[in-house]
């Protein structure tokens, strides 16, 4: 029979961002301000051949919202349309993982500088993993129901951090 | 100051995969067989929508595993290496959070099927997040260390689960 057994983590270090009251919407990659992981002392050996990966995935606990989690959201690209929570990105879930990828820039210590990271300063750090080539970037990948935007080139700018004019 | 906050998860669903007592290692993509990711009942209208993706990512919790978690480890690709657990994808980690991209089959009530996935039968899943093209598929993303193998050209066609002869 199946079993319903809640699982506890512990954070592993923390996220350093610019973001003390708003974090962007996570499509914007945002490379003002210095974001930055630092891992816990004890894990140090942990990074050993990390800096030859040019991504890594971070997951981290999402602990500063506490809204009520809804299952059909409408994001800033449904055009007002209800999606459903696990067809978004929204940062209000079940369980609050995130997951964003991100640039190395440099490891210094404990420390891996990064691209932007939209989240906000000191978020619990629960997980570093490398971003494989292949493995990760599936080239059939669709937009979902993004793709029913009415200005898809624009929101594919948005996506892709190109900056642009409104 | 910093605060050390555990943080606890409770399983959204179950994933039912073919493999009771092994699964194979992270980058063979088997189609073999039925993977079935089972959401709750009470979390199925957040699967409107999700359908119009490909593909998804799927987290879940490691929790068949329990051997000791060391800082370096020698996957089987890294020749002898020591690698940094941070730079691999060992699913001996200290917070067992496992991360893997699948293809939606199909989606029947709160079921998903996907394109295989390498975890054992039942394993809790903790959350699915759509994977958006663009914003996942980094196409300057590298192999990191895996770069360095004697045979990167056959370690290629593992990581892309393409079938070949040993």
């Amino acid at each position: 029979m199946r079993e319903k057994n809640a699982c506890t983590f512990e954070p592993i270090g923390i996220i350093r961002t610019p973001y003390q009251d708003s974090a962007p919407y996570q499509p914007v990659d945002s490379d003002s301000g210095e974001f930055r992981i630092i891992l816990d002392d004890r894990y140090r050996d942990g990074l050993v051949q990390l800096e030859k990966f040019r991504y890594i995935y971070v997951l981290y606990h999402i602990n500063r919202l506490d809204r009520e989690v809804k299952m059909t959201v409408s994001p800033p690209w449904a055009e007002g349309r209800q999606i459903g929570l696990f067809a978004s990105r929204s940062p209000v879930r079940p369980n609050p993982i995130g997951l964003s990828i991100v640039r190395i820039k440099k490891i210094e210590e404990t420390s891996i500088y990064t691209s932007g990271l939209d989240v906000f300063d000191e978020t619990p750090l629960l997980d570093i993993k490398p971003y494989i080539r292949d493995l990760d970037t599936k080239l059939d990948a669709n937009y979902g129901w993004l793709d029913d935007a009415d200005d898809m080139e624009h929101l594919a700018q948005h996506i892709q951090g190109v900056p642009h004019e409104h």
